[in-house]
Parts: C-alpha cells; structure tokens; sequence
C-alpha cells in the first residue's frame, strides 16, 4: 500500500515526516509513505503558492500508485485551489481515501459532493507532534488506511445511515456554494475549536437556516474546545445551542459524536462505511 | 417626525439616551426620539431573551406614529428573532427607514428579502459614545433620517444602480439562507472588523462563490479595521485579496466604499436612492 502526502492549506515541519514514517515502519511495515515536498514550503500563510499547492495534490490525486491521500494538516487555504484543482481530477483520484479535518473539510467537502473518492474526516499527519497525545491520533488514522480498523471509527457510526463531519467554521464556509455536497438523509457531526460561543451560535443559526441542508437525517456535536472567553458571557451551553438550533432547523439532535480538534477525534469515513 | 429605538441584539447603556435627546433636541427641535425600555435589558449576551427582544420590535415596527426605527446597536442576537419577527410585521412596518449596521445587517437583510420598508446600512445610537468623535456620526444618522441629507450619504451611490451594505461576517452568515436578499444587478459594499486577514480571505471565498450572488454588478470594499495580528502573517492586502476574489467570482471590483466600523461610517440605503 502506498500512501501519499500533501499540503492544500498550511506547511508542516519537516520532522513530521520522519516521525510518521518511523511511526508506520514499526506498526505497518507494508506501507509506503510518500511526502510531496511542497509539504515543507512556505509561501506567506501557506504551504506554497496557490498553483503549487494544486500541483501537487493534483500530482499525487491524480497519480494510480497511490492508494491514498493523508492531508499533512489543516491551517487555512484549501478553498483557495478548489476551482483549479477539482476539474482536473481523473479516474486514479476516483480510487482513494482522502483522509484528514479541519480546513481540509474545503477539499473534503468538494470532492464529496462531486463523489470522488472516499473522502474521509480523521486526523492529519501533523497530529504525529501532538504534545498531548504519544502517536495514538496518527496510529488510529493509518490503522484505518491501511487495515480499514473499525477501533478508528466514531462510535455512533451504524453502517445504515450515511454521514459527514465538519468543522463548523469550514461547513459555515461552505454553506450556498456548489462545493458544499448534497447531504440529504446524512447525519451531520460538527466540531468547533478557538471559538467565543457567541459565534459558536451564530454559526449554528447559519446551519439551521441553509436551504441546501434542509433534508438532513439529524446533528451530533463534536467536542467544542478551547472556547475564547467573551463578555458579556454566553449564557447557554453548547448543548442548549444545538438543541435550539436543531429545533429551529427541523431535525432531530442526534447526541455527541467523538470528534474534535483533540488527540481523540475519531475517523469518519463520509457516506455509509 | 418620529423615531424609535429598539434593540435586536446587545444592550447599551442608559446614558445613551440622554445623550442621543439632547443632541436631537439642539439640531433636530421637531423630532421626537422613543427609546424601548428594552434597549437596557440583560439577559446573558443579549438585550433580554429572543422573545422580548422581538416583541419590542414588532411593538414598534408596526406602530404607524413612528417613521423610522434606529437600532441601538449591534453586538450578537438579531438573527435569532428573524424567524419570529419578519412574519408578524404588518403595513405599518412597510413605512419606515431601519437604520444600522454590523450584526443589524441580519435585520436590514431579511427586511430587504421581504421588501419592507427601506433598510439603510449606517450608525446605530450607541455610537453616540465613541471617545474617537464628538457626536458626528450620530448626527449623520439623523440628518439622513430627517431630512434625507445627502451629505450622510456613501459618497459612490449614484442614484442609478441599486446598493447594499454589509458587514462580511453578517453576509457570510447570511448567505444560503431565505434571508439573504435577491442582489442582483447591485452594488455589494462590505467591510469588517476585529478579523484576522485569513478569515476575511476565507468569508471572501464565500462571498465569491456564494450561487445567490452571482448576478451582483460588482463589489466595493470598506475599510477592515483593527485587524486581528497572526501568525504567518498573511501576505495579501485588502485590495489584492479583494481583486482575487472578484476575479474568481467573476464580477468587477469597484473601488473603495465609505463605510466601517468607525466614526466615518457613511449611510447606504439599500436599493436606488
């Protein structure tokens, strides 16, 4: 199995790459790992131009040797090579997992809604340094890459109903685009970090009232983490939020799902897995 | 002539009101300004709940003594009273100038979905307060309110093509709801504030990919105020970013456009003035 590694939004640093293949040489000696370069370039807030970044995903999506695409890591710029980069894909980028979060939901929400692929919500290769976790966000990733490791998954999971996970702010984004996949019967799990929950709440609002997702099977919300202190306080808590919302929306909230931008966000393979 | 104060989203202070009379009373003898007890209401983040909130609003929108509703000010909340509020205004409401900005762009948006009465982008009463002016920008505001003064106008509306103003964050959240009003063949204004400069690269990835928006005549950018430091630093101006964008979107940039988060903030009725 040969893994392939690419960089749409922000730069790694180069000791990620050593430390995931050392990682995988240990737990997964059948898998190569390849890193694109571009990973480790930095141009202003990204990694890379905008036309380099497209290149490479494009080297890589489109290149039949790779059986998948692990995402290096979110930070901010995927959405800016979805217009280049999408009507390029070919038949080998139908053929792969695309695995990662965060602003990586801008590529993994497009490549759904065109159904290229297995696009697929789970930590990013970055999460290798982690100061709160050994290794075991990484591991869970490559274990569903690479073995299809049920243990990786979000528990609520039920193999019936279809479902796709983003981050709020990047759904939000989303939300009146053509990028933004058809989610009619999904469940819809969300997770939001470095938030004041007043924008928590407004993002909800945007939610419950986007015409495109008025056909939704239900919500379950993620971890809401590292919340930003605002005053006057917000006197609701998240749970009271999406309840709301949910009730304005006209679908049921569903319960907690385990992702979040934490050491133990879970796999979600969108669709039915 | 009549104007009513009430507040949608956060409360101000009673010092406002003696302040915002006063100064009426001085320029503008024949006015009388009614603020709703309601302006001074807390009720966690917000100016009392949702529900008395909107029937503050609903009380005075649909009074036929008033010609004009000023709004307090902006802040987090008037979103969340849309649902409740904008089916219950009657032929009273139909009458008169809503004035505002920032998150009142929720309310100025649905009122111009709905084509009731005239909503105006433009200083709301608490700005009364700012320690940067001495009261000219609340003066603006009744000049325009009053006596339709041109001089409170964006200097750009040329009395030809029809315009709105927003805050980006507001349109953002708007965009892809019921609430966001037909746009086309307008001159979309936009501004923001206390943003980091990916996140406005982000809403204007939005913006630009928005399917409701697409037959705008073109965009005119506002200042971006008290940008938020971040690291990397982002590489692009307001301007280039701004270019980008409605290259990809496919419209023209038109230049700059008088309104912010400032003292300077100018009025734009929306439509043909």
């Amino acid at each position: 199995m040969k893994i392939a590694v690419c960089a749409p939004a922000g730069r790694i640093d180069p000791i990620v790459e050593p430390r995931i293949k050392a990682l995988a040489a240990i737990t997964f000696p059948q898998v190569e790992i390849v890193f694109h370069p571009q990973c480790f370039l930095q141009d202003g807030h990204f990694a890379g131009s905008d036309a380099v970044r497209a290149a490479a995903f494009l080297e890589f999506a489109n290149d039949p040797a790779f059986d998948a695409i692990w995402f290096a890591r979110g930070g901010y710029g995927s959405n800016r090579i979805l217009h280049d980069v999408m009507p390029k894909l070919g038949t080998a980028a139908k053929h792969k997992t695309y695995l990662g979060y965060s602003d990586i939901g801008f590529m993994l929400g497009a490549l759904y809604a065109a159904r290229i692929g297995r696009p697929t919500h789970g930590p990013v290769c970055s999460e290798i340094n982690r100061k709160d976790d050994q290794g075991h966000c990484a591991m869970r990733a490559l274990a569903w890459l690479v073995n299809g490791d049920k243990a990786s998954l979000e528990p609520s999971l039920d193999g019936k109903r279809p479902v796709a996970a983003f981050n709020l702010s990047i759904l939000n984004a989303l939300i009146g685009t053509h990028w933004l996949p058809d989610l009619t019967d999904h469940v819809l799990m969300i997770e939001e970090v470095s938030e004041p929950l007043y924008r928590v709440d407004r993002m909800l609002f945007q939610m419950a009232h986007a015409t495109q997702l008025k056909g939704i099977a239900g919500v379950r919300l993620g971890r809401i983490t590292d919340v930003i202190p605002n005053t006057p306080e917000f006197a609701e808590t998240p749970e009271q939020m999406i309840t709301r919302w949910c009730g304005e929306m006209g679908v049921p909230y569903l319960g907690p799902a385990d992702i979040a931008h934490d050491a133990a966000n879970k796999v979600v393979p969108f669709g039915v897995i």
